[in-house]
């Protein structure tokens, strides 16, 4: 089978809204009027986002849904993806339970793969995903990490932590207690996590700032707090997540802290919003479904702000906890 | 240095043209009003797209000639792109000479780096590249591979062969003969091609077909003669080449004639235009310093026109040469 064969079985479909598809040297696509492309890539690779034991369409849908998310935290709708794809071997029963999975999320999303190239090398997926915002007098109306005011509140859209929490007992991390174990639920929620489409396009309305969990709470927080120059604080408790009985267990308690606040793979989305519209938020979480909360609030950042207090975790007492601002990074590694 | 360091110290500029650049969740870009977006993606991989000696700088500008040149036979103007990329470990003398490179060859185009993202992985590189053509009653008007017409000629805008001869040198394959040696300028050829950006600008205007040599000459010449359902016959003697001296060689002819019709990497446009064309194509080559030549005609295909003769080769007494159709491919690999 030639790559261009491969590309045509799996990777290919009737051109729908593009004004030129897959199969040239280049698609052709423009917004419509009115609008612009919202445009992000991530590139997903065997080892470092997902282990070589992830169904292939489960993975299909992932890579889908890690692209989306950030189309999401824009309050951009999905339109189109391109993909690259390196591959050790041709293997079409992998091809095609992958291929399953990956239009499985685009058309839930109603977007259409415009392009793609695959090679031969180990195995790696960079995906490019387009979607519209409007944009009026030159200016785009996506939501940004730059505008939260002091007085706003902080949402988020779904539990913490437990999809960190499922990587790391399916990899057996050294540091769980042997009586720590993920839940089917967990799991679910690191191998298919879900793009909140929906949310972020409802949340365009009226948010003041927004980013989806791909890294971490407080790394995620963080970039909010320094793009709108402002403090942020969460209040620990109010943080939704299914790692309550392991954040209590003596053993594991410490390491469920870390992958509340500093785990990546969640996919909710972190937004701010005014004081006054805390009920169009609970509205919106449940028209949707979503098991959101208020975690926090935005203040002033002043002279007295360092970098180490812009981001700040409040006990149940409102004492800032102790705690490193590790969230993941890939190059730097992560520590409890 | 964290991911974010690395973005920022490596691949951010301030912001020019894009509605919303580098460090959010999504660039925000639109085109310009009467024009839409040509996109393409590439994923450069070492071993297989480049070899571990090649200069980092080299290779910054490699890879942005190889997307670019998906633009140039679009008749695109460059404007943006994204990056993704894959790094084994952090290597701040790597990344200052690969993102010199990278840079050197989007300002030679006036390129916008709009985002990017690094992971860390085996070498890899991904770049989206956008670019603009116009479109008018929801009909895109950039070049395609689809518009050869019986009766229109044949054209490559430079020497084919050496780029692929250069890379099997340098590899040392076996096949070759112990005399077999590339040229500095070949191995510049391979190492460094150029995306001819301003040639497919002005062949816009009147080509009727147009593809980039990226894999080699049967292949895209087969993608051009399928697309517009044509037979396109190519004269062996016309095309030109640097490898003169080891198409005569006994011991490396056949090596060299393989280069010549199907190995990659040279990155010129082969395209079809009005044989009332010729002149103005000539003069476009003068113009823009280019080697190139007319190497072959457009013709009907009939029904007897089998998949083995619809691109045919033809020799000095223009009888069709005996040729395996085998451009290079990823994962059917390649032979003499």
């Amino acid at each position: 089978m030639t790559e261009f064969e491969l590309i045509a079985k799996y990777f290919s479909r009737p051109n729908r809204s593009a004004l030129l598809g897959n199969g040239d040297d280049c698609a052709v696509i423009a917004p419509r009027p009115g609008y612009a492309f919202a445009v992000t890539t991530d590139t997903t690779i065997e080892g470092r986002h997902f282990l070589p034991t992830i169904d292939p369409q489960k993975l299909g849908q992932r890579v889908v849904a890690v692209n989306l998310s950030d189309l999401a935290a824009m309050g951009a709708a999905p339109s189109y993806a391109m993909l690259s794809i390196a591959l050790p071997r041709v293997d079409e029963r992998w091809l095609e339970r992958f291929s399953t999975g990956l239009w499985r999320a685009l058309d839930a999303h109603g977007v259409e793969l415009i392009g793609g190239n695959t090679t031969r090398g180990a195995l790696s997926i960079a995906l490019t995903a387009f979607g519209e915002v409007p944009v009026a007098n030159g200016k785009q109306g996506g939501l940004t990490r730059g505008g939260a005011l002091p007085g706003d509140e902080l949402w988020i859209s779904g539990p913490l932590g437990d999809a960190g929490w499922a990587l790391y007992c399916m990899l057996g991390d050294p540091r769980l207690s042997a009586a720590a174990t993920a839940t089917l639920e967990q799991i679910a929620r690191y191998e298919l996590p879900q793009a909140r489409v929906a949310l972020g396009l409802a949340l365009r309305e009226f948010a003041t700032s927004c980013i989806d969990v791909s890294d971490g709470l407080m790394s995620e927080a963080m970039h909010i707090a320094t793009a709108s120059n402002v403090a942020i604080d969460i209040e620990f408790a109010s943080i939704p997540t299914g790692l309550s009985d392991a954040l209590s267990s003596l053993q594991d308690g410490a390491f469920a802290r870390h992958c509340l606040l500093a785990t990546g793979d969640a996919y909710e989305l972190l937004f701010t919003a005014k004081a006054s519209d805390q009920a169009r938020v609970e509205a919106l979480f449940r028209e949707h479904d979503l098991h959101g909360a208020r975690i926090g609030r935005v203040n002033a950042a002043t002279e007295a702000t360092s970098e180490e207090s812009r981001v700040r975790v409040l006990d149940a007492q409102s004492h800032p906890m102790k705690i490193a601002a590790n969230g993941w990074d890939h190059f730097a590694g992560s520590e409890v």
